[in-house]
């Protein structure tokens, strides 16, 4: 693509088009040079907007949730992005927003800007592309992004590493589900939410929580304590708390430096992850090289070991 | 450590000394240069041995059944190295042996040498470990090696494509538990195992299994088609038809090439994941480096968009 119609799409997405910025988003969904070329377009926007991250694990009704939050933070005024982002599913875009019907009710409504991201193949992809996409929704003045992911494993960890506040949705009984995440999930929230509280089990499922909070010694020396909040996403019960935990979330880091602090903190895991990017384009590209296949047959024959023959291929070039 | 040392053990472990052995293998665990130089020792013998990789779900009984085989082996007289690897843990050798039960029936028996591997830390280093590991018991003469994962995840799988015969043991009624990954476990089994085939439902794992099969087309224009093997392994029932399974298919990857070329391209992943663990410890050092900083400032302060930074940081060294 050109960088003249690259231009020309981020012109227009920042005045206000749609569709010019859902293509924007595709570019960067798809990686690669074109997407370095919005990346940076998009750069200097970077922290003009806040970004909350949402996640749990599959099932937890997160999709019903976003959607109620979008209600809270619509009927404020302020614009908003939603990216759903699921690192497990081959389709992009169109194919799943068709089936998120729980988002429906926004759908029509200009200042709100919905789109879904999956993996196009590799999943180190995904960790690259959702602070790019974050960013370029804040150039496009969106006020609030909200990042869904669908699972809780380590990729959508690394995903919601890009959000400023990070919200983590459990079920009454989800000890069980989520045992060995715990920890995990402990280290990311800034906020809990039980959601489905309605159910039997939410008392117990807080005060589990509570405990884990205790244990972990956070909310003392100014640091925060993720408060707990009951929703049940279905009739909006407790969004309206949760949207109020946020806004507290987000007026405590900034006094505190904490968000200039982890949005640094995201800079430099960003670099780190372009620094690797490259390299492993590099590595890739070594790999189909005549010289890697020599090395391989050196190997093969015994005449060199493998790590004389990684000396050779990373001296010649 | 000296190389003059590491030439000393290494001696003392090709001689038969176990401990020598032993301590050549936390080395390898260890990684980093010394872990190299045992490797580069171990290098030339790679090859000599067979390896067996036996992977399935937590609680399949994979332990005992290699204990199992490890008695069919011994009583055709041959020599076998067991590594037990379990990515999830944090304890090394003596920590999980301790546990293994199991395995008591072979400890005493020098013509057996038994041994845990767990990660230290990082994930990645066990894929490299593993077939260092698997070349030092060749180096020490180890006809047949035993490599059995804890689990049957990524890292599992990563694991056993260092062994020639990959053995996947499932049990009665597997479908649910492990549904996610059935079609990477039909892609690593050369020969399923349905294990504790006493239970009830092992007739319809094994029509499922067949089902899968027929589906996959294995068996067809002069491919392997895994067979499928009933075993109780606390009986030690079926144990002497796995290994008959397993020497059918030794003598079928031999005849067709299969063998050769599986080995060909273990080692140019081998190659590969060397090329990616040193280009990595480059990265690191790099991101502890003064440049790295200063790249970071010029990004938080928008100077340089991320991959101006990059670019600068990658030309300077």
């Amino acid at each position: 693509m050109s960088m003249d119609s690259v231009d020309a799409l981020f012109a227009s997405a920042q005045a206000g088009d749609r569709r010019a910025l859902a293509r924007l988003l595709s570019i960067i969904e798809r990686g690669g040079s074109d997407a370095q070329m919005v990346g940076k377009l998009a750069f200097p926007h970077s922290g003009a907007g806040y970004t909350v991250g949402i996640t749990g694990a599959p099932g937890a009704g997160k999709s019903t949730l976003t959607s109620a939050l979008v209600g809270e933070l619509r009927r404020d005024g302020l614009g908003v992005g939603v990216l759903a982002i699921d690192p497990s599913s081959p389709f992009t875009g169109g194919a799943i927003l068709g089936d998120r019907v729980r988002m429906q009710d926004h759908v029509l409504d200009p200042e709100v800007f919905i789109r879904s991201m999956a993996t196009r193949g590799h999943l180190g992809g995904l960790a690259l592309a959702a602070p790019a996409a974050v960013r370029m929704l804040e150039a496009a003045q969106r006020e609030w992004i909200l990042l869904e992911t669908v699972g809780v494993g380590q990729v959508e960890v690394e995903i919601v590493e890009a959000a400023d506040t990070t919200v983590v949705v459990v079920n009454p009984g989800w000890g069980d589900a989520v045992q060995a995440n715990k920890a995990g999930l402990m280290e990311i929230a800034d906020i809990f939410v039980i959601n489905k509280s309605d159910r039997t089990g939410a008392a117990d499922t807080r005060t589990d929580l509570e405990q884990m909070l205790d244990l972990s010694g956070l909310g003392h020396d100014g640091r925060w304590r993720p408060p707990i909040v009951s929703t049940t996403a279905t009739t909006c019960a407790g969004v309206g708390d949760l949207w109020a935990a946020i806004q507290a979330h987000r007026s405590f880091i900034e006094a505190s430096g904490e968000l200039a602090h982890r949005r640094a903190e995201r800079s430099s895991d960003e670099l780190e992850r372009i620094i690797r990017a490259r390299i492993t384009a590099r590595v890739d590209a070594r790999r189909a090289s005549a010289a890697f296949d020599h090395a391989r047959a050196e190997v093969l024959g015994k005449r060199l070991d493998p790590w004389e023959a990684v000396d050779q291929l990373l001296t010649d070039s």
